[in-house]
């Protein structure tokens, strides 16, 4: 039987995951492929910490070089993160006429043009699986399973530590900064969690999914982005009231020729899928135009579930490397570019929640500012007066985006509205 | 730009998808690909009537062989169905060395280690995503996504027309043969729908997933096949008010070594993701030990849905054309036999109706068999009486199904207990 030779940089979690996965289901493995996924070598700096996983002698290093110039080893794993030394090694490995397998989103999402460029030019390949979604073969079903397709939308639940806030909210009826505290003390949420809770994490998957659907490069700064530090538990449990739930989603939709490219707090059904994607876990919704609605689910990070989605890329590219045959086209386009589009020229259901005066001849105030602009209420709810205030929430029929806009900017000028009211879309999943 | 052509035996539903998607889809699929798919011809006894669909003149003929003995075609459709007729054109398409793809089921379930074989000899691959669960890339996701796990339990609704049935009878409150009629009227069911709600088109899908997932030949006569015939309205409202909904489910699970493969009616949390694909949408649970669980939703049947994966199905073909690569080995062992399992050492929860009669202590005899059996309680609940007779309900906590089985034979025996009991396991997706 034929053997790859795999080396990996980065020993943290998701590197003894690998390592722990190649080592223990190395049978299985051989008998899915015809061939042994032989790891070779594991780079770290810090050779000495304990991960749980008993590797051969002499199997560790602290020189990623090691692996990139030894010349038996196929395939590099990079999975030291960040975007400046990994984009080195990562470029090395290329040049040497190796096949990269990352986790690596941000790298991917704002360097990714000039690395498969330079992939290219060495007829080797870049295999990113699980920089999308974790252990859920989401990508390959995209790009492969769906390859007959022309994408309407992809709606994504692609942050876990977002998630697991959100469904903890809703679960204690307890407020964001003390959920935020317990994910953080219990390991779900990183000492700075800004990456994860502003949604700059799933702004970078959305530019990888768009960029895979489309066929041009979106990097993160195209994707308009808005975290879950708004959300507050008043709109989850008026959401949960009218039966949604609110979820932090990666937007992605084709508009004439443009594409919509969003992250942003969202409600969704609550007997939806997206609905019930609760905790840690992700999901990913792709509307094809021959397919239809599809969905895709499974764990969106940790040490095991990315492994398995970095084992499947060493595999594939085990079969080029094997065959010597290309690996499959990315098929995006290095030059011709797409406009994404402004979420004003966009349609939906619309969430809006208002602080307002308790007394009478308001809701008939508010919604003839929203009849002006054009847009039909479906639901209307004043909550009891719990001061000289209380809250107005709205559920509005299909309205642009941009007529909704212009109707916030109105009501908060009138006195009797008090805060900005909030706003979030309602994706119906149809 | 290169070019794979490709010939479609059988222009019923599916095959005018295919034939529509490669027309009208062309653009995209050499996007992403990087060549062109050149339908070439379709086949079909019936050349006259109107499908929809605009071809070329003289594209559509008669006789497949025109297919199969055209050097230029490098790729055979095959959606005729059946087990006869299609595996004759299979394997002639296998012998001249052209690329299968096809949806048939029944066909790989049956006689799939000879067809495999045949083309194993003549270096092509046989692909058949749409074979189970319609568009959703499922198979790929379990051969190729998930390739580094070993499966632990594979959990599928895989029956649109089934899930139709029992999505309307909760909805509507309505008996099976009621909605039956009205499915077979709206086209949901065929007029003799035994193939679909006696479960044997489920138990044709299991077997395939479970060759796929073990690594051995099963075939649909391995599977214990169960319908939802008896699941009544009643099971479904009892069901609905423990929290649970009814799924006719593949249950493929591997229990020390061996595999547990059974089709039948299962209750499932209604607020989990399986509990949420209604009407004709199928979907795949699939626990991998690296993975953890994962769920891939969409359309199980359908022109459209059904043509996304033959389509998927023809690119890879197409790749490994082009490169004269060898397509990804099955990863099924001809020879080494696998022993599926009796559902008697399997373990889960079970919902229990039985119908009794309404005097003092039959609860206290009931529990006591249970409990002689070693089967403990979770929740009892029983109805308000409407005749001499009442509805008990009982969910159990994990039980072994011999147990169950033991318990349910005493109870029958028991006077105080009309008709046979009715049990059905329940799936807590954990």
């Amino acid at each position: 039987m034929k053997s790859i030779h795999i080396g990996i940089i980065g020993f943290g979690t998701v590197g003894a995951g690998v390592a722990e996965t190649l080592l223990n289901n190395g049978d299985i493995i051989a008998k899915r492929t015809g061939y042994h996924a032989v790891l070779k070598r594991i780079a770290d700096l810090d050779t000495v910490t304990d991960r749980g996983v008993k590797l051969p002698e002499g199997m560790l290093v602290s020189d990623a070089m090691q692996i990139i110039d030894d010349p038996e080893i196929d395939v590099v794993v990079e999975l030291i993160g960040g975007t400046t030394i990994a984009a080195t090694f990562i470029q090395k490995a290329l040049e040497r006429g190796k096949h990269v397998v990352t986790a690596n989103k941000a790298l991917l999402a704002t360097q990714g043009k000039k690395l498969f460029a330079i992939a290219r030019e060495h007829h080797v390949d870049i295999a990113f699986e699980a920089s999308v979604g974790g252990g859920i073969p989401c990508l390959k079903a995209l790009r492969e399973g769906l390859a007959a397709n022309r994408i309407k939308c992809i709606l994504g639940i692609l942050n876990g530590t977002c998630n697991y806030i959100l469904t903890r909210m809703e679960s204690e009826r307890t407020d964001f900064e003390v959920i935020l505290k317990a994910a953080q003390e219990a390991g779900y949420a990183e000492a700075n969690p800004s990456l994860d809770v502003d949604g700059f994490d799933t702004a970078h998957k959305a530019a990888i999914l768009a960029s895979l659907a489309y066929g041009h490069w979106f990097t993160a700064s195209d994707v308009l982005t808005q975290g879950i530090r708004n959300v507050t538990l008043d709109d989850i449990q008026f959401a949960a009231d009218m039966g949604f739930r609110i979820k932090l989603l990666a937007v992605i939709k084709e508009l004439n020729g443009r594409v919509q490219l969003q992250v942003r707090p969202s409600l969704v059904p609550v007997t939806s899928l997206l609905g019930n994607v609760n905790g840690v876990f992700n999901a990913v919704w792709i509307q094809g135009d021959v397919v239809g609605n599809t969905m895709y689910y499974g764990r969106g990070a940790g040490r095991q579930a990315t492994a398995s989605a970095v084992v499947a890329d060493i595999l594939d590219a085990g079969f080029h490397i094997l065959d010597h045959s290309p690996a499959r086209p990315l098929g995006i386009d290095d030059d011709d570019a797409m406009e994404t589009v402004s979420p004003d020229e966009s349609y939906s259901r619309h969430y809006i929640r208002l602080q307002i005066a308790d007394r009478p001849g308001v809701l008939a105030k508010v919604s003839g500012v929203l009849g002006d602009c054009g847009i039909s209420i479906s639901t209307a709810t004043q909550k009891e007066a719990q001061a000289a205030y209380t809250q107005m929430i709205l559920i509005t029929h299909q309205a642009r985006e941009s007529a909704v806009r212009k109707a916030m900017e109105i009501l908060d000028t009138l006195p009797e509205v008090h805060e900005k009211p909030v706003v979030f879309c309602i994706e119906t999943l149809e």
